[in-house]
Formats: structure tokens, sequence, C-alpha cells
């Protein structure tokens, strides 16, 4: 069996999941090296999954010869450059969302990886390969809930994770573009079409400290797309009861949720509250198996030389968006795309 | 319009509910009546609805010949004599369950409706006209879940009323007899067969005042049936999230449940325990609808003349699997019925 | 006990029901009179529940001086009228939905009511007296889910009565007035705040037929609220699995939905399709409970003197936000309210 | 990393799963070699997976001194057989239940375990490393519902298989020993304690083809605990929604379920037929994870030498209550243990 060397840049939270899947649950890779900007990291890692490379120096790791791909999850500063620069070496990508920060970054990006076609480049995307979004889009695609009219879209997180948001409220590029950025994209995929318009509001209802840089802590979006099919997204920082990624998709002749209520496990409790499911409480525990599933794809698609159905212009086309309902809120007005 | 004129004797919790019903409820129906040995609750009545006759002695009620029916939700203790006396006076009647203490009791009762052949008797199982007991029985005779083979009933009391429970521990028949009575009724009717067999065991787990009468707190029973369909049965008196009443019916195609979450209302409530549906508490509050379909039904056989589909047989049937059960839990032995 | 004696005029399904609950459910009302220009209903019902009274005349109606209480449910196009007419004649009103066909009528409404102070008038927004949105208002009011900030309504039509729909298109005042008025309302109750800026979206997907009249099959809406909160609206015609009414509010510690799966009852049936609950088919089978409250809520104030929650004020402020939401779909602009 | 390499004989649907987990998704664990008796499974394996060594003759791999560990999932009549060879020569020893047919063969396995204290054995009651059932197992353990007083356990495979369960009847030791024994296992674990005695009832509904083997196609079975605990169990192999697997605790405080709806995942659909939810069809897809953290937790033990919470008394115990439930229903008497 042919194993794709694979190293792996960015060691935090997810960048260690991506890691991990890449050195133990993707029987046809190998995570051959590890980078990260903190030394600390990369030796645990190296010593503790005994991989053969480690790296402080994300350009030291691209003259590894050994390697044949790459996947960046370091800081969204660093997506841009990093990108350009494995892609320049030869290697395939994979890297986390966004492409960029600011439009011009993503379209630099999107030039970048035209440039090099023969290479396979994959985004972080990585609801698409959720069970749930999988199996909701097949069910579309079959035609089960007729034509899609509507998408609505629920992106908040944890009130647990309220203070490195703000901590991170600086850099994060703004609700929209960094919570609502995966619905956009879900509901380009799900509707088959791209926005027309936006208009977005939203307000510190709660966590006043936002407002620094001009971003909210709670905000909605209504969005008509090309074939006039309507959306509704929410974006917020403050949920009780978890993370609550929620998506409808309404058709002329059915409609289906993916996440209605974001299930723990199967577990129900009963007791004098009432009948009650515990939900997820972050992305690591809801998307497991997509962050799995994803970089399975980006192997595969290396192996059979494929491209993967998320690509660049999905990362381009969903920033737009973002970056639409941003000016949308701060404006009052409707954006139009294109 | 015609209107039947009811006595209702009772006024109790679910008596006053009764009475409400008959005035204020069912068209066809007049409360002319009503009779407590609570002389002030009589006065309330009266007084607060207009109500034309009161008494504190059941019998002289019998003797108010403008009454067409009287409706019985008295001590059960009073059950059998008060539905001899009425049925011997002429009246269409309406008791509440049980038919009467003892099965020595309950056959008396039997014997006098069947004396009584051309006047209305309805016994109180008022589940068979809850709205989703109905439905449920409308789709298995459909054959919507082919032929049943199992079923499952639970009735657990709300902790809040415990006390009560304790208070009455000495009338009230025990566990089975006094609670799982109406879930025995439910099982012959949904599977449309007899008990065959009974097996019961239980315990004082929590409330050993309860054993003082030879009675439990908890307790589980297993039926098997002449068409050999299985029934399981669990009866408790400590909810913590409220009244639980569920049924389940398992067949060849398909099975159905009723009550798995027994709803207060449609309002689904997500905070830090999760996503929680708050129950009902007490059985007003969860058959409001059936205890005003049965005395609607009650009323209608009176003035079209036919056979009301739940009568003492029902009552009988009921009573003997119930002592059958209390007999088998006593004597750890399976008991065989007929 | 004193009761109110009403007149009611409109015989129709829902007013059909109205004067059903006043005659037979409200124990301090007297159904006295009833209306309607299509003599065999006035006939029929007189004769069926023994009403005294019986005219094809609105005006003659308002001559009968035994009348406490005018109840409306004719023809939209009537309310205005008759409202004005029945509150001349110095009695109570209640009103079905809406005030009036147009801002003119509506603020007519307005005038009229307000001239005659002392007598009741209520509007028929009877979603306020349904117990899970009666709960969730209390539930909201002491504070469980902080201080609201989002609210999103559903009101979709059942497709079984599309055809209904299309014939008197011309006549509803189009998919936001006709439909989303009650969410208007709503979000005005649960907020407490009124709406700010309205824009609308929306198109005919599947049933041209609306086009000729300038109104839509599906439409979307997202208000911003003087307060900041955020609402998100979704009217349509053609729900697949019955009258979906939905409601969901967002507050800074914690939410809540009322009616996410609209439940036909207690049943869930599982069978090769998966585990399922059948759902209403329709407002009379959903809203049974508010019909009958809001009329006793109605006969209560007349009896106590005192104000409805839901007056006047709430037709035009909703009428309002309905308008605008038209006007923004259809010249594609923010509308600005005040 | 030191990985625990391991020889896996049976590469039927699960044994293949198992061998699947151990060689790509258990960081320190290596398939060193797999063994079947067909040949062809074997000769696929190695090649798919690159395995260094291929086996169809079990005492011949257990001659390879390579090896930790022996993994069991051969047919069940191997089971006693290969666990007390694997034992003798000095391997740990994963096995799936059961540990043999019939009680002599069970006493016999738990002799040779005995006999061997240092090695690890473990047995494949997976359940207990299912996500859902391991949460709710701690939750109990914290006291969350009070003290454990009715257990309620149903296993139902889906109908899509009924013609391998039929053609697997004459060696699957009935339905009580086939399917409820994970059930009876499930029950000790969670209420801590041991039954008392066992009553079981049940009938061949609708595949005659059972009772050629004494055995039924649905059954029922209601246990009694040491520490007066009640259990209800019901297995069955016709169920028309999917794999269902559902687990009651009832405590003094409140209580759980586990599976109640046994979504497929997240997605619910809405269309003519209601509001579902699809089911798991299979217990490869319902327990993905158990059986993966099972094995995980095998390899775990071994490395840190300690022995797994469930072993070899939980498999003979469990058997005990399965043969005692088989001889209940075939005598139509409560059995008592011990």
């Amino acid at each position: 069996m042919k194993k794709i060397k694979i190293g792996a840049v960015g060691l935090g939270r997810l960048g260690r999941r991506h890691a991990e899947n890449i050195a133990f649950r993707i029987p046809n890779a190998e995570l051959a090296a590890v980078c990260s900007i903190v030394q600390e990291e990369v030796d645990t890692v190296k010593k503790e999954w005994g991989i053969p490379y480690g790296y402080s120096d994300f350009e030291e790791m691209l003259t590894n010869k050994e390697l044949d791909a790459i996947s960046i999850c370091s800081s969204s500063t660093e997506h841009c450059r990093q990108i350009s620069q494995a892609l320049e070496a030869g290697f395939h990508v994979f890297s986390e969302k966004p492409l960029g920060i600011g439009m011009e970054e993503v379209q630099l990006a999107k030039q970048r990886v035209k440039a090099h076609q023969g290479q396979i480049f994959q985004l972080g995307f990585m609801r698409r390969f959720d069970p749930s979004y999988a199996y909701a889009k097949q069910k579309i695609d079959e035609g089960y809930i007729g034509k899609p009219i509507m998408i609505r879209c629920y992106g908040v997180d944890p009130i647990s994770v309220i203070d490195g948001a703000i901590a991170f409220a600086e850099k994060s590029g703004g609700l929209f573009f960094d919570m609502a950025i995966h619905d956009f994209d879900l509901s380009r995929w799900l509707l088959d079409s791209e926005a027309k318009s936006v208009y977005a509001i939203g307000a510190c209802f709660q966590y006043k400290e936002f407002a620094a840089y001009g971003d909210i802590d709670n905000g909605a979006a209504m969005i008509q797309y090309k074939n006039d099919a309507m959306g509704l997204f929410y974006a917020g920082r403050m949920c009780a009861h978890g993370y609550h990624i929620e998506t409808e998709v309404i058709g002329t002749k059915g409609s289906l949720r993916i996440g209605t209520v974001p299930y723990k496990n199967l577990v129900t409790i009963a007791n004098e509250n009432g009948v009650t499911n515990e939900c997820v409480g972050g992305f690591l525990e809801r998307f497991e198996s997509a962050y799995l599933n994803e970089m399975q794809n980006f192997v595969d698609c290396i192996i059979e030389n494929r491209k993967p159905d998320v690509g660049v212009n999905d990362g381009v086309k969903s920033a737009e968006i973002a970056y639409a309902a941003a000016e949308s809120f701060k404006a009052g007005k409707i954006v139009y795309l294109d």
C-alpha cells in the first residue's frame, strides 16, 4: 500500500488533531514531518508519536524532498503565504480556511492554486465531509425535497470559549468572516447557486469588547441567490447549551434539518428539569468524523489524481460573501455581489 | 337540542373536573345536580355554577326524577354500591374505575350492570378517549404495524404527590390495582386479547411506608396473552420529571409509542443543561381531553342508545389482572388466569 | 353566573369555530345571535345549536339590544366597517385580524377604537393565548433566557390548501400581510420592542399564479428592532408535512423554541421509513386551545372591565411591518419604519 | 512508541472490522497476522493492507513468537478452544462473545483464564465502550439518577438480516443467548448487581422456521436482581426501522435512556409522512466507536499491565442468565440462579 507522506504545519488544537488523524487514522498516509513556531509542540509530537522530522521553520520543511504533501493549520495570517510557498515547492496542499486575510490575499491564493493545476489543493471546509451533511447533500441531489428554495444556517460558539474569542477578536476578521464563512460555503454547496445580494445586521448585545474592532457578538444575514433561493444566517458567540451548528434546507417538496439538537450522544436524561439531551461542547467533538474524512479525501485525491470537490474557488466565493456581509453590516445597506 | 340531565357524585379534584365538563363543555349535557359528603363542596359548586340541585346524600339524589344519568366519582369504596343503586333507580351510569374494592365487589357490579342491559353503563377508562391513544388504536386496527406482538406500559406518578399516595396507601388496593389497572385495560384493548398468565415483582425502594400495607413503591409485571402476545408493565410512584404514562406497541411490521416524552407543551428550552422538554405534571393535565371525550361519549351513547366501547366487562377483566399481579408479587409465582 | 350575550358575524370555518366556542365552551358567555350573508349557514346553526337570533344583515343584528358584544369573523374586507359600526352601536367588539385592508382602513379602525375607550376591543392574535406561546412568554418575562436578542418565526401553510390560497390571492393582501402578520405581532410581543427596519425577499418558486397579483409563494424577511434585536421570518404556502408554525427566541442566557416539530399528538411511529412524528394539519387543529382561550379572555375582560393585552395598536403595528415587508420586497430595498 | 503485535482470527464482517481497527486506528497496535479458514480472506487482507503473516490454521499462528496477543472473532463454536489454546501459548487474548457454546464450555473458558492470571483477557462486550453507554454509566456512578431500581433493555435486529438469522438459527444458541446476552451484561454492569431469578416468554410470531430449533423470533424476560432491582428485556429479530438497541435505567431520583431513537445521523427529514429520523442499519454502524474503543482498551491494558473492566466473569454471569432465560421459556417457569 502506497502511503502519502505529509508534513503538517501548525500544532494548535485543530492542527494537532489533523496531525493525529494523518498519523494514526488514515491507512494510506504517513505523518512524516511536523512544523510549529512553538518548538516544544514539535518536540512533544515527534517523540510521542515517533515522527521522523520536526521543524520550527516552515520554509525548511519545504526542502524535505521525502514529503508528498503539506497540511496547513497555522495562524490564518500565514495561510496565503504558506499555500503559495508549498505549491511553489511542488507539494500537494491541504489548507485550513480561510485562504487569507482580506480579499487581496484570498485572490492571491486563488491565482497561485490556478498556477499549479497539476497539484492537488483542498480547502478545509470540513462540514461537507461530516456524515450528516454528506447525507443531506445526497438526499437533496436525489430530489428528495424537490428544488431547494431556502436555507437557514446557524453557527454559534459555546459561551465557554468567549474569552478566547475576545482575545482573538482583533485578528479574527469579524463575526461573519470568522464564524459564518462555513455556512456561506454550505449554502452555495447545498443550494447549488451563488449569492446575488447580502444584507446583514447585528450588535454587541453582551460583550462590548468586540466593538473596539468594529465587530459584534451576534449577527444575522439574509442572502438572495442567483436562482432566487433565500438564505437566513445567524452567527453568535454565546450559546448556553454548547456548540450549535444547525442547517435547514427547505425545498419545494419537503425539507430537512441537520443538527437541530446537537446531541452529545444517545443518552437522554429525565429529571426534575424535564427530559433533556446534552449537547456537543465544541467543534472538535461535533466534527470529529468530518476532520478525519476530509483528510482521507485529500489523500485519496492525491493517490487517484483527482480534483477535490472543495477547492480554492469555494474559499474565494465564501470569503466574498463574508466580506459583503461585514460591509453590509457596517454600511447599513444591501451589498450586491459581482 | 336535547340535553341529558346528569347528577354528579363526588367533587374532589377529578370529580369537580367531570362536573365542570358536564356543566360547560358538553353541548348536549346539563349538570342538573351535584352530590358530595362535603356539604361545602356542594354549596360552592351550586352557587358558582348555578346548578339547580345539591345533595349531601347520594340516595336522596337518586329520587330526583328530572335526572337522566348519574356520574360517579366518589371514593372507590363507594363505587360498587352507588353503581348498583343508581342502576336500580333506573339511571344511566358513568363510573370512575374501579368497579369496586376486591373481586367480590367487582363481580357484583358486573351482575348489576348485566341485570340492567337497557341502561347505558360506561366505566372511566379515559385513556381510550385520549386523542393519542385513540389515534394509535386506529393505526393498529388499520394494520399499520402489522399484528401486535408486544406491549409495554409505564404508569408512574410524579414524586410531587407521594405524600398523598402514602396517606391513601391503606385503601388504594395496592400499586398494581391502583396504578396499573389502566395499563392492563389498554393492553387488552390494543392487543385485542386477554391475559393468560401474570408474573410480578417489586419492592419498597425508597418509601418503606408502603410495606405496612403489603404494598410497594415500584413494581413490574410480565404478562402473556392468549394470542401469545407479550406485555411488560412498570408502575411507580416516584417520577422525577412529572407524570409519565407511556405505551408502546410492537407489531410484526412496525411499532408505535404513545407519550415517550410526556411533553408539557410545544416549548423546547436550550440552556446550560442542554435541550429540554418540560413534562406534564399530573393526570388532569395529561388527560384533559380524555376526560372530556369520555363524558361526551357517555352522553352520546345515551342519546343514540348505543353501548359504550368500554363497559363493565373491561373493568372486571382489568381488575382480574391487577389482582393476579398482586397475588403473583406476594406469592413469588406465576399466576394463571381463568 | 352572569353570561355575556354575544352576536357572531361570519360562519365560515373559523367563524363557526368561534361561534361554537362561545356557545358551548365558555361558561360565562352565551351565543345569542349569529349573522352570515349565507342564509343557510345561519339557519343551520340556529337550528342545530338552538340559537335565539339569526341575521343575514349585520346592521340588523346591531339593533338587537339584548346583545352585549359582537364577534367579527367575516371577510377581511368587512372588518374595518363592522368594527366601526359595532362600536358605534355601543357593543364590545372582538375582531379577527386584520383590522382592515390597506393602512388607511387599519388607521381608521384604530381611530374608531380610540373613540370608544369605554368599550372592550380585542383583536384575534390568538397565538398569544396558545398554551405554548403563553408559557414561552412567561419564561422570557421571568428572565429564563436572559435578554432576547433574536427571534425566528416560521409560518407555513400546508400544501393541502394551496388551491384555496391561489383562489384567494387577489384579496389576501399578499404573503407577508396574510401569513406573516401573526409572526410580526409575536415578535413585538416576545421581544418587547418595535421594528425599526425591514428587508424582504421572495419569489414564486412553484406557483406562478401568485405573480399575477404581485405576490409570491415563499418569502423571507429580516427585521431590526429598536432595541437592536434581530428578526428572521419565513412565510410559505407549500409545507409538505402539515401546518408549520415555529418560533424561536434566542436570549443572552439561553433560548427556546415553540413548535419545532408541530406534533399531531403524542404518537411516534417506527417503520421502514425510520421514527416519525406526524404533524398537525391546519390552524384549527394547531390553535384549538388558543381560539378558545382568546374568546374566554375577551369575555372575562368585559365582565371584569379590563383592557385586553392584545388590542388595536397591536393590529396597527403588525400591519405596518407587513406592509413594509411587501414594499421592501417590491422595491428591493430596506424599508425604515417611522 | 511500543506497538502491540496482534494476530487476528476470523475475517467475517465483524472480524474484518476488528482487524481493520487494529491495523489502522489504534496507534499503539500493529496487525501482524491474520487467520481465517477461508484462504481467500487471508490473501486479500494480507495483500491490501500489507500484513506480514497470514494463516489458515489457527494453531500455526500460535507458533509465531513475534505476536503479543490474539484477537478471536471466529465462529462461536471455536471460541472456547481458541481462547484456551491462545492462553496456553502465552498470548494475551481478546475474544468476541460468547465464551463458548453451552455452560460447560463457558465454565471451561473461565477456568483457563483463571489459570493464566498474568495474561490479559478481555471479552467483547463492546457496548460498555460505546460513548453513550460509557457516559450513562458515569452519570449513574456519580449518583445523577439516585439508586438504580429498574433497567429496561431492548435488542432487536433489523428485519433486513432475518434470512441470515434463520440460516444461523441452529447454531445461535437461541434468541436469549444470541441477542440478549449483551443486555444481560449491561444490566449487571449498570445495576451493579447479579440476577436472582429469571422468567421468560416468547413465540414464533412470524418466522416459524425458528421453532425447529426450539427457538423464537421475539421474546421477553423479567429479572429480579439480588438488590431487588427489576429488569425488563425484549429481544427480537424483526425491527422495521433498523437496528434497535435501547436501554433505560430508572433510579430513585431520575432516569436515563440510551438510544430511544437510534439516529442514523443528525439529519431530520420533513415530508408528507411527518418529521422523521432515519435509524442505524446494523451493529457495525451503531457500535463503530465501541468496537474501536474496546480494542484500544485491550491494547492499553496490555501496555499498562492492568485488568480490563470486562472479563471472563462477565461472560460467565451473562451466559448464566441467558441460559436461565432459555430454560425459563422452555419450562414455563421462573428460574432461580445460584
